[in-house]
């Protein structure tokens, strides 16, 4: 049975009840974050609820909690479902909490934000599955003018997933004013004559933990690495692409628009960070 | 006690139960109406339907019910809480469903869309207080590409009413490309020399019912009218302002960004509108 967490209490996912009036199902009026679980244990997660932090400010959400007190909801989240030793993801999602009425306006008075947690499987691709790559889309980006804030109005991201899938693609990447920023869950990478490229964070731009681990680790690797802008000319004129979340880890993109990315096949780039980012998440264990 | 509609039951609304894997409350994956109440009778119910239709199209959400069932849930509900006589309004959702896990790309195989309607309560200020005016501020639109869709990822317009709550305003005007467009919940109108002015339908702005109904009146009262682009400069160089909703009919607006508009009193035009518009709200009952 699928324990989750709702305001407090540990119950059955049949069980957890939403209100309607609740601002996150009326309004999109909350933030989330995804935290992999490797072996039973979380990866960076004081990373991901620092940006949860962020996010919750940037749309105003009063959040007060210990990065403790999260920690100890997502470990007997995972003791409960008996995922001691697994491979999960946590998603956390808080919302502005369940007003009187409907209204554009914050709530009166105090309310509690929502809070719901539970978790999520993963199906990483085996190495030989990775190694086939992916292909990916181009679109422009239709987004809000805040992507860095991870809130739950997703519904831009969702069109833009859906419009790959039915491409058969794995991503689409988004295009504003001809720069490439991200995919619509994931942040978007590129080798270009051996230097690992990803653009800058920015309003435009979600700062992926999964970036940040892949920047850390480019260094210790020593691969040259910069950061900064992409034009969609130039994506269609590297080596490597790859597109990197904290549930699909780092994926290589080796078809964009059905134009071949390189010579088509993953590159040895690729190859040395996802061996890097597998070790790395041994070590957290 | 308050009686809503969820997926085919009447229940009181601490009854009504949203699934936390909800695709509203997950990515606000879901598209919405409000429709005024007065006396008892549905305002233009049949062009909201016909919104609804569009905005579910428009996202690829497949909603096939007639105007018919839509009204005879409304009725029920009107009858169910007693609001044969009374001015309220309908608000109605429907999102994507409940989906077994978190995706972003729609849920495969058949997912039933989530269907909830409520009443809700209406406020209309008094002529009198109407009379006083109200302030405005205008911001960039922050909003995604889309704001001809009724969506409920609304965390945009929920930050810029809250601005404007925040300055002691009544609404926020989005612009966009220096171009004034409407308000994060209203549509905009300007009077200048006697002519009415609002801006064209078009991706980046949601083509009200009540925009419509002005249209129409203006017409009637052979108000001389014109629907195009209004620049950021402009509008503080108009006689009146108004915004418009389902919810709060025509606010005439006397100051933006702290400036007075035109003499900084509501007027003539707005007050034929004002008398106009309520008389074609008996009209419907």
């Amino acid at each position: 049975m699928n324990i989750v967490y709702l305001n407090g209490n540990y119950v059955p996912l049949g069980q957890a009840c939403i209100s309607p009036l609740d601002r996150g199902f009326m309004f999109g009026d909350g933030v989330y974050e995804i935290i992999g679980i490797y072996r039973g244990k979380l990866v960076s997660s004081r990373e991901h609820l620092l940006r949860l932090q962020q996010s919750s400010k940037a749309i105003k959400l009063p959040l007060k909690v210990s990065i403790k007190h999260w920690e100890d909801i997502f470990y007997e989240l995972i003791k409960r479902n008996r995922a001691e030793n697994k491979n999960k993801y946590i998603y956390l999602q808080v919302t502005r909490g369940v007003d009187k009425k409907r209204t554009h306006i914050f709530p009166k008075g105090r309310v509690r934000p929502t809070v719901f947690v539970m978790l999520g499987d993963v199906h990483p691709p085996s190495y030989d599955e990775l190694s086939k790559g992916y292909s990916a889309i181009t679109r422009n980006d239709i987004r809000w003018s805040y992507c860095s804030v991870k809130s739950i109005a997703l519904l831009a991201n969702v069109l833009a997933s859906q419009e790959a899938e039915g491409h058969g693609a794995t991503e689409t990447i988004f295009i504003h004013n001809n720069y490439a920023l991200e995919g619509s869950n994931s942040n978007l990478f590129v080798v270009k004559n051996k230097v690992l490229i990803t653009p800058p964070k920015s309003k435009r731009l979600l700062g992926g933990i999964t970036r940040e681990i892949i920047l850390k680790l480019a260094k210790q690797l020593k691969i040259s690495c910069k950061v900064r802008n992409i034009t969609k000319q130039e994506l269609f004129d590297v080596d490597e692409i790859w597109v990197s979340s904290a549930v699909r880890d780092i994926m290589p993109i080796i078809k964009l628009d059905n134009k071949l990315v390189g010579k088509g096949k993953v590159g040895p780039v690729w190859e040395q960070m996802q061996q890097a980012y597998q070790e790395y998440k041994v070590q957290q264990t």
